[in-house]
């Protein structure tokens, strides 16, 4: 955020705008930081224990450990792809927020599903199904908005900071499009193979964090900073 | 809030008053973003379903969805209306002070009403009229600060920016002072259709973020950068 | 924060040192906003009202809401001096550091008593007072760190910001030395009448946030800022 | 962070490349703000205590209370040599990305462990061993990274501020790489006697705290601010 406004100041541009753009970044990154924070709510210390039970009970509750991590990785890499994205828009307006606010309302949520998966997805009857279908379903929620925000970026790249365009935003639209069909498909998986299902979006986390330009590529600022040198 | 130090740093303004509203801004922000995300916390796992029950149980806590979406609508609301609120103040008095951490009471609050109408809005006896009217209260509680800090602005413009004046305030002062009737109405109808109510909540939520300045108005920040191209 | 950056590139002094502050009050104000945030998850829903009894079991957890509002109010006055403090400061050592993290583990632990008081401090026994008891011992150890702090800055005035000196330290080490006796005081109240002592608390941060220095006096930097005019 | 641009601006140095550490940065201490924050939680108000049993029934729990001042002070200090060590990154790639996700993980992980040991410590079985090695794996967990972190920094020199280099980093890497073994040592220990350990765990973070370079060493730009004065 501050960098923004100290590249701002180099280049003399106006600065107001980018300010806004902080504040959003600064409480996007808020509701993230807590909702990977308080999937740890969702380890429940197992209740009165008998002698030597402890383990047992403990390893019992595999299926905890595997929810916690996905969803955990899930939002480790939303924060990494919400960050790069955030350096690549100069400018919020009506629709930028609400889409915004709809993912954050799914990352916000995920904490939900991930205990749902957590009691459930061991369960020998279709309530183990039902768990991994919540789960999906809100992963979808949450991969849902960056389809539609780098369509409207696409339509007005006047929203985008000058090193990117439209055509940036095209390609950016059919990389943000392929979540939901492929969480789509996860959480279909859900209905025949609940464990697989979990397995599933563990992986899908791992694979898109592995590939993500938002890691590895340079950062639209990076690029500039490079070609001053 | 870096922006506040960046554009000041350009415009030669004494910069100590900035930092004390840039703080505010980050308090805020931090309790807004915890408010929103401990939401979830109430949507609450069904505890020992039968086989096959959860789906069941699930569909059975519709209440709570509607209450977690309205809440989290008005909080996000808030968080917006407030930004742009702070963008006009240059300096914050013992009254602005007093007054913001009201608001912020009211919105770390809102999630205990939220669970109770999670729990008691289905109910069929005047639980579920408490349960609503609680939500309606601590709204209104949450709204009433926003006349008294834009009346407070009005009669003290050197608080403001620049760029704006009581005048300017006087027209906030009347927009801000809406939340308190209208909410007290959404309150009143909690006696005699909780449910209604609760609807209610959710659509005060939904209009006011249409209809709100804080999005689709340029900012005053914006209004300047443009002027100055 | 930026406004210590900001003000430090307009002063030409070195900003390094600047920039640990810097992080340590936003790590602070993390803290403080989730410690405050937190309170909420206190005020628990009524398990398995019967019909109409709802209102009946929300207006006998009085000590619940005042308890919440002794302790809201308590931290958010702390967070207001806390920033005070912060403008003053421009380097920590590791003896701040120590004192600070006191500090915030104080903050962190008052949820605890918190919920002590909210359920025992209307019980017909010693319990009352063991709960009331609690809920002091904590403020006091969040009243502890200040006394502490003014010492050593006063010891190490080189710490200050340059408007600020040894002298100046002695003022506030003065002010910062009251907590703990005052606390203390209603502390042993408690164990007479705990109700006495709630409302006590509830007065104690009331009263210190009327009379506060850091709200109404202008802060270092507006001095500075003003000088310059 | 905002001292990184203020700095950057100073030197005429690129800027984009710190923008990004310094959300990373922010994103890191929001994760630890929360974590430390949310072991509170752990501390559980004793249910239906009959009349003037609450104090023996709160003086009953206190493993709680040392497994809280535990956690809470190596989360203290993780946070200090998490803030030192970003002071010397200049720029993240994936793999820092990663390590310090795994850091937030064993951090973000930590109240769950906590927890387990203040509930089953003081069990009179195999329980309390589980419970105290169940909390040094995780402390493994949040020291492993360290090491791995300076490996990669000394054998990519150039991610770091140009005031530090692989020399520095081999220093670090022997420092950073001491945590996981002593940790195992006190997991061990467990096995033998589970409240030796607790204390172990508390007192491994104690010398930490008094022995780290993180602290009372001055940082780089201490450093180099006073090359300049």
């Amino acid at each position: 955020m501050s960098g923004h406004d100290a590249r701002g100041s180099q280049d003399e541009r106006p600065l107001g705008r980018l300010s806004a753009t902080g504040r959003v970044e600064a409480f996007s990154d808020g509701v993230m930081a807590i909702a990977i924070t308080l999937l740890v709510l969702e380890l429940k210390v197992p209740v009165a224990a008998g002698p030597g039970e402890l383990l047992g009970l403990l390893l019992g509750r595999w299926p905890s450990y595997v929810a916690y991590l996905a969803a955990f990785l899930t939002i480790g890499i939303i924060w990494l792809n919400h960050h790069t994205l955030m350096t690549k828009i100069a400018r919020f307006d009506t629709r930028l927020h609400w889409l915004n606010l709809l993912l954050l309302l799914g990352v916000a949520t995920l904490p939900f599903p991930t205990a749902l998966v957590a009691d459930y997805v061991a369960d020998q009857s279709s309530n183990a199904s039902i768990a991994a279908a919540a789960y999906g379903l809100t992963a979808m929620l949450m991969a849902l908005p960056w389809g539609f925000m780098w369509r409207h970026l696409r339509d007005h790249p006047e929203l985008l900071e000058p090193e990117y365009d439209a055509a940036h935003a095209s390609v950016e639209l059919r990389r943000g499009s392929l979540g939901v069909p492929i969480y789509a498909a996860a959480t279909l998986v859900s209905f025949v193979q609940p464990v697989a299902a979990l397995a599933l979006y563990a992986a899908i986390a791992a694979i898109y964090a592995i590939t993500s330009q938002g890691w590895s590529a340079p950062s639209a600022s990076e690029t500039r900073a490079k070609a001053k040198e």
